[in-house]
């Protein structure tokens, strides 16, 4: 399982994205533009590649025009009636959301019989369907030069903020500008708001999870990581929300799904939006990452796992509400955990990017005056940098504790106040009237994975963490105040007390109170006396008083960075390299072949498991256990037309060579003609460090086979009347 | 590392020997018999050999009459001045033996510069030379139906000593009579016995033995597993003690080190001394093992090896001591341990041993009055055997009691002393003139090998079983006697003033005492009042007692296992299928292909490991350090001849498919030329229960790549001399 999104907090913590990879000597690196795979045309025949390269850059027509986001993952349109292929990891918030302690369909899988049964996803469930991609490179940044870091700042935010708007005036729509290069580059990239989103088919977790954390980022891995959502407009065909006179969804294209054979060797692309990647990242950025960033990381929520366990231990309903928090953090904690893997495996990569960078640095200096300005800017960017780590603890931590739980919701109820007095334009991103909707839905939908015995041993924590690990230079003394901490020995006297306190006096634990507090102004959450808001209301100076001095920080270095990026852009252009913009979230496509590694001196993976590996590897517990119905499929040897000649059984998941990171979780996997073999859903171990250096003959991603699908679609859960509506056979 | 010697008590309590396998389907499963090869051509020149299949029958001309025995494990001369390449386990008691606290040859390895300077070996050290094998079915076995069990077993026993005084009669000569296919065939086979062995060159532990017990058994493998011997002759050619004066003895052949290129695919072939096999026990011998026999062992070994460690953690002297034994004891444990995983992994191994049980039932009776008797003598088998489990607790607690350390060294002066009133022909095997030296260089050499503090812990331990896991009907009265046992609850109240009584008083842990009562007479010991030979004299009649009855139904079973192998020998030969009988110690021949496997779904190993993987397992700490010396010369990339171009590194490990067991340790892997090419040290942890049921798609054999043995004794050993003897370029 990728990531998804990282808790709000943590994101903020982590520098701004964007930057550039460049060194592609191996040609099948690489999340490249739509809009390069033209250029790309020699290398994607080579690899075996049966369709036009110009077709792959046409937004507006198949297969791009049915890859399809879902804010955090990938998915994609797969018959004409708005039905939605996806990974069972990214449906499992909605499967969860549906599940109670009686009907648990996390376990126990759901398959809607007709339309009629098809049960609503959480409220903020969205399907963005990607309509438009245009660069508006000039608009935003004409002028730029002259402001300093503030000005510089708010322009990028005031212009794009209105490009959006006037994007999303016909309404139905959301718009978004995407800075590329470090924002050397910017799109404008409008896609159409699906509200009313449907879960359909969920296999069992015995088969959505099988092998859960256990085999996550791990080969051999036998996951049915699918689930079918469906998408729903107003009988008009635009975007409402959820209501039981909605329709289908009629999406302009759908994918096929493939009934030729797919093989080691073969060419295979994968359609997405991949998040963030860090692969030019200064060395001072990769040094801080792995001998402070990562590690202080693993060690916090590894202490976060251990709280929700600890407390949720004789509470099943609690534990059933942070089941996808638990989810979510051991996934982060893998992650974090196998950079740091990876870079120890490595012999020295802060020096290999230092070398990369003094590279770059001679060729610039052998440019002459050319080159000048592009050194000075990369001095001046390195020293922005550095002086943005002086404060990196008390970003951390104080963001960490004014960002989660119940701080974290009295902080945005207050935040909305706020923003509320000003015309909707100016107001900060999130809290304008196109984020009303979801703010709602999120207030709405807390109680689902909120406990307050819970929030509260993890509000514990994270104060803790900031009384001992923030040093006095950058401590917050409105915080310290409240919580009258002892500087002798940084310890939180009588914690305990405060805590029981707030989470006893505070109405916000009520859905109704806190959507009433949504709707009120800024004196009345001022005069409050409810003790989480009272907090909020402390705190809310520091916090903008630090986003100001942020904004202007990011408002130098976006004068810096795309500079640095024009450097490297033109250093690889001497050498005759292709370069694609670091992952950004915008959609992207990545190619390769299917393909096995050695992860160890005398040993190499086969690209593809089977169901007798699958049985072999269950042991009747969790995560490996399968459902009864499965075991006796697979023994009775049914489902010969899903079976793969050279395997002598059905493939169950794939390796390929492609270049995926968290947020291609449930991208379409494309065979040469354009057809689906697959869910891309993971990488392995080895790739985790890929999001900062690329690693050819290690970095591998994982797919869950079609053919698997379909087999327990038609096998196990008898889902026919899916197959059916995708045009496939069944038996 | 193979298992060498299983512990005598233990071994004792396995059941006896050699049964033959038979479905032979796929032909490269065997451990065939030298005469056999003819018959076998070819598939041999199938799978690639460039040689005459008949010279591979000839045991007085190359390549067979290079091969050696240990006695335990196997060896081969590799130079005319009778220099002996084995394996560093094979020698490793031998390296011990010449370490101390200050010089420790284990970590530090050892190069004799010239002949002066190689290290006598332990006393008891030998290396026996295949001279001959003879037929001696008839000899043995004329007249026996008519006898009793126990005559039977006599007659058997008398007749092989008279065959082996006979051969021995010359002098310098060692044979020995052994049974194949459960007595159906005997042979006479007379070895030359070399008594002057001298340690010539060892790695440094940290190749010899990299990787330790964590990677025994397994691959991916980069162990160094050779170290060099000497056979050292009187200044006449015949076999001496060692002495000044002695000389290299000069073999008729040698073998010739490979220096043609070893790939994947390739045919090679493993001569050697494999130890047991059991690939044709019963159905419920192998019930027994699964379900009692290797459960109780590994609790025992594990305990052993607990009670070990704690006696010595703060004696290094005494760790050093029993280095050797905790060698060992991890060797069986896991032995044991993966015999069982091999078993669990099967669907139900007993069912598949009744199941050919069945078979073979059904085509005797098929047969009808020529099927009858062969049905009659498994029935009668089956009873003798089902018998024989009725004691099997005593036998194996009581067994280990009077056979290990302190108490095992009385039981073996005392009973000297009995059978020293017989004639020779009639003593008990062991015991014979034969035998002498031996036995007093065991007596000699215990010291290097017993401390008192450690050996009464394990005495403690084995005592303590005995009261607990012997049930009241197997009871052992004189034991339970002088043990005091509280028959109410199994408890032996007082033990340790018992041990401690035992320990403080007996003159046995001093070496000219054990030499002293080596030559006292029967009624001298009877007399002592040493409490050690004390409670020998009281457990003697006990273990002659129990040795009769043991020896009465293994005559028995004498008379019905050979025709129960002679029906399985012509179903087999019915369907065409070659039959080897089961491993005894015996001069065999495997042959296959290097060839990885599937250790599971999505993964295959490699078969060659490289110096980058060795460098990618070292941590610095033991067992997976290398000398500084070796790590520089692959930093250096030194030796480029012992390169293998495929792999673009040197090739350390490899696998292939040929079929070994315990005793093949040290063996000669041959080329399609006979030449040598590699080392057998040990199998897969999949190939452990290869021992019961052979799988052809996971069982493999490892062995050291001659290529990696000449490239540490070029770059890193700098045993250039040796290179030289053995006709070998080097840098």
């Amino acid at each position: 399982m990728k990531i998804r999104l990282l808790p709000a907090a943590l994101a903020l913590a982590l520098l701004p994205a964007a930057v550039l990879n460049a060194p592609a000597a191996h040609a099948d690196e690489g999340m490249w533009q739509p809009s390069q795979m033209p250029e790309l045309g020699d290398r994607l025949r080579e690899l075996g590649l049966r369709m036009d390269p110009a077709s792959l850059s046409d937004l507006a027509s198949k297969p791009l025009d049915a890859v399809i986001s879902l804010g955090g993952c990938t998915a994609s349109f797969v018959s004409p009636q708005g039905l939605v292929v996806t990974n069972h990891h990214c449906a499992y918030g909605n499967i969860q959301y549906n599940s109670t302690p009686e009907r648990d369909l996390l376990a126990e899988g759901f398959v809607a019989a007709t339309l009629a049964d098809e049960l609503p996803a959480a409220p903020t469930s969205r399907i963005y369907v990607t309509q438009d991609i245009r660069d508006v490179t000039g608009q935003v940044t004409q002028g730029l030069e002259s402001m300093d870091g503030k000005a510089r700042y708010d322009a990028i935010d005031a212009r794009s903020k209105a490009l959006v708007a006037e994007c999303e005036a016909p309404g139905g729509l959301r718009c978004n500008v995407y800075d590329f290069h470090g924002g050397l580059q910017f799109s404008l990239i409008r896609q159409l708001e699906i509200q009313d989103v449907r879960l359909v088919y969920a296999p069992s977790g015995m088969i959505g999870k099988f092998g859960g954390d256990e085999d996550n980022f791990e080969w051999p891995r036998h996951t049915g990581d699918w689930a079918f959502l469906r998408a729903y407009v107003a009988p008009d065909g635009t975007p409402a929300p959820y209501s039981e006179d909605n329709v289908p969804y009629q999406p302009a294209s759908w994918l096929t799904v493939s009934q030729q054979p797919l093989a080691e060797g073969d060419y295979v692309m994968v359609t997405g939006y991949p998040g963030r990647t860090n692969r030019y990242r200064l060395p001072g950025e990769v040094a801080e990452t792995i001998e402070w960033r990562y590690p202080v990381l693993v060690r916090y929520f590894q202490d976060s796992l251990d709280v929700i366990e600890r407390t949720t231990a004789d509470d099943p309903a609690a534990a059933l509400k942070y089941a996808s928090t638990v989810a979510g953090y051991n996934n982060v904690l893998k992650l974090y955990q196998g950079n740091l893997d990876g870079f120890a495996r490595m012999d020295d990569p802060v020096g290999m990017k230092q070398a990369r960078e003094d590279e770059l640095e001679a060729w610039l200096s052998a440019q002459g005056d050319g080159g000048a300005g592009a050194l000075e800017a990369i001095a001046a960017l390195e020293q922005e940098l550095a002086e943005a780590r002086q404060t990196r603890e008390r970003d951390l931590w104080f963001g960490n504790v004014v960002g989660g739980g119940l701080a974290g919701t009295a902080m945005q109820l207050y935040r909305n106040a706020i923003e509320k007095e000003k015309p909707d334009a100016e107001r900060e991103s999130g809290y304008q009237e196109r984020d009303a909707a979801r703010i709602r839905g999120a207030m709405e939908a807390l109680d689902k994975r909120f406990d307050p015995v819970v929030d509260k041993a993890l509000m514990a924590l994270r104060l803790q963490r900031y009384a001992s690990q923030v040093p006095a230079g950058q401590r917050v003394a409105e915080l310290d105040a409240w919580l009258g901490i002892d500087a002798s020995d940084n310890t939180i006297p009588g914690l305990e007390a405060k805590l029981d306190a707030l989470y006893a006096g505070t109405s916000l634990e009520d859905a109704a109170a806190r959507l009433g507090w949504l709707e009120a102004d800024r004196v009345a959450i001022e005069a409050s006396d409810d003790p989480a808001l009272r907090l909020a209301v402390a705190m809310m100076p520091v916090v903008l008083a630090e986003e100001a001095e942020e904004k202007a920080r990011a408002g130098r270095i976006a004068a810096l960075r795309p500079r640095y990026m024009q450097a490297m852009i033109d250093f690889n252009a001497s050498q005759g390299r292709p370069v694609y913009p670091d992952a950004n979230s915008s959609l992207r496509i990545t190619f390769g072949t299917v393909r096995g590694y050695s992860p160890r001196d005398g040993v190499r993976t086969v690209p593809f498991t089977t169901l007798e590996g699958l049985v072999d590897k269950v042991t009747g517990e969790e995560p490996f256990a399968s459902p009864q119905s499965q075991l006796d499929a697979i023994a009775d040897g049914r489902g010969e037309r899903y079976r793969m000649a050279s395997l002598g059984d059905v493939p169950v998941n794939f390796l390929s060579d492609v270049d995926t990171t968290g947020g291609n979780s449930g991208s379409p996997t494309l065979n040469a003609d354009g057809e689906l073999v697959g869910l891309l859903f993971d990488g392995n171990y080895e790739s985790l460090n890929a999001g900062w250096i690329f690693n050819p003959e290690l970095t591998r991603s994982i797919h869950v086979d079609t053919r698997y699908m379909r087999w327990v679609m038609d096998e196990v859960d008898h889902a026919e009347h899916l197959l059916e509506e995708m045009g496939l056979p069944h038996d």
